[in-house]
């Protein structure tokens, strides 16, 4: 199993999930004459664009940063790693609900439901990728530090258990479960162990 | 012909036809109000989005194990892999068809059969592939054993006979036609040539 | 000018310029009773997607081949080059329009020309990336044969001339202007000409 | 952080951005019968997709120069980076408004102050970019020349400056706005300090 050909279709498959965000923007309907409107009414799009861009992009820079914590990889990780890639090319498709239903003030709060939970299972697919790998340091680097095994196994399943609590958030307000989601993608970017281990 | 080169632009295609499985999921009409009675209605997309996630990614696994088989490549190989290829970027749409074709409850029949037609003219292409590259040992490794060639040949023209006999199941239920592909996706994922294969 | 990421870049471009292909195919109306007369309507289409794929597969290998001939780049190359991927890009809209129009029964003419305008730009950008390339050995390899710089100029200047003429076939029929894209897409495969360049 | 992964990722980017780009071409309506018409009204789309395909290709060569210039990269240069691929991922999006606008005649110079903020912003991106990885000579080669760096400086902060005034052309006239854009393009292309920059 080589390592680096499944970190390439994994950047590959990130890049590619990262630019059809674009296509969850809703065209202006055919309304020209009030173009301004139009395209103001769609800012919820665009802020789920912009929120769902950057949480694929830090998640390809943590994608980065763990594998160069393994030494070596297995066929049950790759198989692991491809249901993570299950659920990150899915959030073009709860990315585009949620904008649309925002800008129709209409069913807003199930959009974020369905986009908080396919983060849940993303984060799910996380966990279950790192204790996978880390557990008895199956794959780990022989120098990898024992703390921070700890300490990242924590990180992983905090992160799993905030996101399916997010769920609350979801059903009570729209808007702050979308601003949830910036704010949670802000602190994995400035996470000093996420940082820490990317800079190595 | 350079190997690698043909290798990484393989894994280019295999990456955006599996991202672009996510287009094949129907968007919410625009009934909002019932968003989750809409958005459960379409179960079966995600289905069918899911079973053919997992086809095309073990494919990609498949097609990198008998890559390293190879100690070289040639132009007719090349063709072939580019037919095949055809029809790996080919099956986002039969995905929606059927996925849609379900939800409806009108047409599944037939749209399972488009499905099941894709896989089958899919497996033809890998046996082909196979058997061109494998007969008189053209393009394999010197020491790539002989008793594995043999077995890889049934393994393949097997498979082509059991997804042409799964136009059968196709016509009777489009439902089990699916949880076949699925299985057959689950067969292939643990199966001990496969397994053996890509370990090395 | 690194010449490898030119190649990488074109090689991305092309991967994904073949795999939004299977976007081009139009999905079935809302009629799903008659789903399979639907798909069968839909020939056309695929007819046009087989062909424009097997198209953009054959330039992939050619572009390919081409660059092997050079022992280096420069800027007005990767200008002629970014010109040639402008026109590779766009094929997905022609082969749908033409596929559409086949289907209806209408325009199919317009579309034919459409289609053919296309190929012949794109085979006025390969010469002019070859003629400058070329032309005084600009880029070539020391030891490129000249009988064989002369001949592929011949080739590809013969190439432009043919699918401008071409425009003549899309006039008269739709049907034969795409077999004879087909054929084309043939010939430069078994083109003893290019099997000997990829050969090398 | 690794340099090579994070250019390669970038590129696929890119390369996925100037190929979604044919999917804002509007397709022609239901009328086949004036399919002649239809298409040559669609010219404005056409124009639009060859100026921003035009324009993310030479960022796309510019992105490339740029990261030859620096020994190293950290983590607050990969988020300036995302940021900038966010604003590239973004661009088929008022392309396809601007085309689609101008075909109609209604609405052109909202849609050509959106493409023209689109472009600033991402203008800002480039400067921000540019004065983080050189300000102090953070992250620039030990041999990178100081008058070099000056120059450049001034260019990046110049061609923010320029995108913002041309709100103004936007607000005038849509058709200038576009053939504002085309030339711009040109001048980056044929830029004395780019195309050194590039070659070296």
């Amino acid at each position: 199993m080589n390592k680096s050909r499944v970190e390439a279709f994994s950047d590959g498959v990130f890049a590619i999930a990262i630019t059809l965000l674009v296509l969850t923007i809703a065209e202006p309907s055919s309304n020209y004459r009030n173009l301004g409107h139009e395209l103001w009414d769609r800012w919820p799009g665009l802020a789920a664009y912009v929120v769902s861009f950057v949480i694929i992009g830090i998640m390809w820079l943590n994608h980065h940063s763990i594998f160069n914590y393994f030494a070596h990889i297995d066929r049950p990780f790759v198989y692991l790693n491809q249901l993570l890639l299950l659920t990150v090319v899915f959030i073009p498709y709860p990315t585009g609900v949620l904008g649309e239903a925002l800008r129709r003030g209409e069913g807003a709060k199930v959009a974020a439901v369905v986009y908080t939970a396919t983060m849940a299972v993303n984060s799910y697919c996380w966990t279950a990728l790192w204790l996978y790998a880390s557990s008895r340091r199956r794959l780990l680097h022989a120098d990898f530090p024992e703390g921070r095994r700890r300490s990242a196994t924590v990180a992983f399943t905090a992160g799993s258990v905030v996101y399916t609590l997010a769920l609350i958030i979801a059903v009570i307000n729209a808007y702050a479960c979308l601003a949830f989601h910036a704010l949670m993608a802000v602190y994995y970017a400035v996470d000093p162990l996420s940082r820490r281990a990317s800079m190595s």
